[in-house]
């Protein structure tokens, strides 16, 4: 740890500068200085006329050996676990306190459940927890905290585009850093930074990054590239927004199947890992309190929660809820009263909560062996196309050979834009295997917009991948393989055919 | 209504300008043309593996003659409705539908049960309903759709500030339209408009305003007036953000305290109201598809619902959900099942609500009277205060007589700035409030920041109100209005005190 916190308050985005304190919160600090005021000043609807009497929640019992799998297996004969929260009685978190208003920050029950769900498994120096309303509100939440118009950001060249996308109306352009299994390559990160023109603008201050199972490539960072990407953050005053949705989703062993590919250059041994057998976060290494790291709740509990958290330096934390404030309001009362009741003494508890997570870690490695051996049967034999073996999350990258297609084209001596036909071809890929029943997620959907002028090396040459993913079940991830496999065979021939339209 | 659709699309920010389709719903568009299609794109958490079997929502009846009265008196034991959605079943939206990634329009099912309600009492022209997080949430969508930086919104003068506050980051300037009794004053908007100086920058092109119990002032647009107001909006090419958390709260008759104030000139006879007894809404007179009207269930039911809806054009509409995808993505699943069954079959239904919001209606009503009672008793014979009769709502806007304190000071021949202290004045009495106990919101929160270069009729001489509630317990209003009536007395007396630290 650093002695001394570092003043970082120039990296807010011109919105959070122009941002206006609550001129109510003034009254309410005012109000405050006496105990026991009569208010005839807020208009809050008194919790006797909520229409609610309690609310409850039956929910998987964490109890067993695997509950996971024998929630599945027991569809509504499961064990299960009841919670009610009743109008003024309840284990933490009674309606009439959960259903009031409140600020930005969210309930404070619920943030000190979230807030020891922090420590539990990253244990960060002096940060704090601010709810969210899921991945996607507390992502574009720290673009807009740090993005004025003209700024640059930097994030993994193939990146959640839906998010990146949204930072773009607030005038940031994205610069994109290279990317490899063992996750972004702090030595292109480096090279970005050092040899910046200042023609193009202001220098990146922000990296945005998903650290395990990379949406879409299912990299996952190893701990020396993450420690390495620190440091060069340290040094290039770059913030870190650490994106870490499939964190839960890290898998403990690599599958069974031999020709699977080797594990990536500098994959860590267990003991660089935390107590808890994960990879050390961004935020557990920030003692600058240069990361905002999102958390959510969708892929281990529901996408329908939308009630996640950021955890930053208390600076940040104060601009964040000021934002919230003037924005979204307070998360729902539902989610935060589920949430604080699910982790608290009634509920699973942390420990519970653990349990869970292990459990469904080992449901998803399981899905992911069994896809990756569909994989070795249905598509492999071909040798067309490799998968990566992710070590988190959800994706399979398949990268298609793409170069071994009869109509595969290099324009020699093109030195801006794209040299190959790559594009062309995967679409038309992406087509057959529309045409035959598939629908896979073709990478330029991912590619992050470059500026042609500074794209060296055009990530159009490099779009010969697809993201397949194996959340789904396992009827889906028989057929689909098989069609896909299929499909490339079909391609690969080259028959022409008609086009359905 | 008009023949052909009216063109807004200028009305766009230029964050929404630069917004950007997403991706991979092409994706989608492009897979939905043929039926049974195989995925392997999304990483989507299977139903089975959310750990919700169950949620129980134990709700008041409302088949009861005054259901609020009954819910109130009854407690623990008032009679209640139990709702449950089960993971695979449900009377509308099952846990696994509820609980999955959806747009930022919302669930289908949550859109409809809304657009009924909305058809229920405003039938407007073309209009449809994306979900919101609430009021905070609706309206601040609203203002980045609409505010890019430069412009100007008009408001009421007197506004709730934080959410007008929000627009200024986006660097929006605010104007302010005068308001009385009636609400809104459509000749000071005419006279805004007519004599708009091209240096200021460009013309207003947004209105934002409460038409019923307006925050703070609790007045309400006369029917005459909304419709004077939607003219003027077509005339000038205004868009209306009609935000309208009190429009339930509309109250049937007048106190019966014969020492209240008169109706307000202008006021409407029952026969201009709506079929269901409330006055129209600017969406019911919406032809062009120029009102963008922002509902909220926080007053009917609960502030934590964080749940509400904007009804718009359907050009609108686009934008809001590309909005709600970029940044908080698709409301949480707990409200929108709570609501969706709430108004559906096996629920209240609609019949229901509307039972519930005029039993609600009737409460409020019973507690304004029962505040103006109390003031009467308590505060009107001081002849320093005059009280308005709020026709909705949750609040009296109070008026101090300041002219008649002792210190009271105009400053003759000055032309810009407050020409009296009544500022200062009304610190003090806000601070004799403080000390004895009582805390009420001052005026001065809600002005509307003003450009001093155009600032006439200076609002810092027109700081002298306080807003009331009535939306607390009996308790709090007896104690607070003698308080408040005490403080008065101590405050007009004008002997020298300490003042507490």
């Amino acid at each position: 740890m650093t002695g001394t916190p570092v003043d970082l308050s120039h990296h807010l985005s011109q919105e959070a500068r122009l941002r206006k304190p609550n001129s109510m919160k003034e009254i309410w600090r005012l109000a405050r200085r006496k105990p026991n005021m009569i208010s005839l000043a807020n208009g809050d609807p008194h919790s006797s006329l909520y229409p609610i009497k309690s609310l409850t929640f039956d929910v998987a019992s964490v109890t067993e050996k695997d509950p996971v799998a024998t929630w599945r297996a027991g569809s509504s004969s499961a064990p299960s676990h009841s919670i009610t929260s009743s109008r003024d009685e309840a284990p933490v978190l009674p309606v009439r306190t959960a259903f009031q208003y409140t600020t930005g920050a969210g309930l404070t029950e619920t943030q000190q459940a979230v807030t020891e769900l922090t420590r539990f498994y990253h244990n960060p120096p002096d940060h704090v927890a601010t709810l969210s309303l899921g991945n996607g509100d507390g992502v574009t939440k720290c673009f807009r905290l740090l993005g004025s118009p003209g700024d640059h950001f930097l994030a993994d060249e193939f990146t959640f585009s839906a998010l990146a996308n949204a930072a773009v109306p607030h005038g940031v352009k994205w610069v994109s850093v290279k990317i490899d299994e063992g996750g972004l390559i702090p030595e292109d990160l480096e090279n970005v930074m050092e040899n910046w023109s200042e023609e193009r603008g202001p220098k990146p201050h922000v990296l945005y990054t998903v650290p395990c199972g990379q949406n879409p490539t299912g990299s996952t960072l190893t701990v020396e590239r993450r420690k390495k990407i620190y440091e060069l953050a340290r040094r290039f005053d770059l913030l870190i927004i650490e994106d870490d949705p499939y964190y839960f989703l890290q898998y403990t062993s690599k599958p069974s199947t031999p020709e699977a590919q080797p594990a990536p250059a500098g994959s860590d041994s267990q003991s660089a890992l935390s107590p808890r057998g994960l990879a050390p976060s961004f935020l557990s290494l920030d003692t600058d309190g240069r990361v905002l790291r999102v958390d959510s709740f969708s892929k281990v509990f529901a996408p329908g929660m939308r009630l996640g958290f950021i955890t930053s330096s208390p600076f940040f934390h104060a601009h964040l809820v000021a934002l919230t404030d003037s924005s979204t309001q307070h998360p729902h009362a539902f989610g935060q009263l589920f949430l604080t009741e699910l982790l608290g003494p009634a509920g699973w508890t942390l420990a519970g909560f653990d349990a869970w997570v292990r459990s469904l870690r080992d449901e998803y490695q399981r899905r992911r062996d069994f896809f990756l051996g569909l994989f070795e049967k249905e598509v492999a034999p071909l040798g067309l196309v490799d998968a990566s073996v992710p070590d988190a999350g959800m994706f399979v990258w398949t990268k298609i050979n793409v170069e071994r297609h009869p109509r595969f084209r290099r324009e020699a001596g093109k030195t801006k834009g794209a040299t190959t036909n790559c594009r062309q071809l995967m679409e038309e890929l992406f087509e057959t295997c529309l045409d035959n029943g598939l629908v896979v997620m073709p990478a330029w959907v991912f590619a992050l917009p470059a500026d042609p002028k500074y794209d060296e090396n055009p990530i159009a040459d490099r779009m010969n991948y697809f993201r397949l993913t194996f959340a789904g079940t396992e009827e889906a991830m028989e057929e689909g393989l098989k069609i896909f496999g299929q499909s490339l065979k079909e391609f690969y021939a080259d028959q022409p055919k008609c086009i359905e339209n």
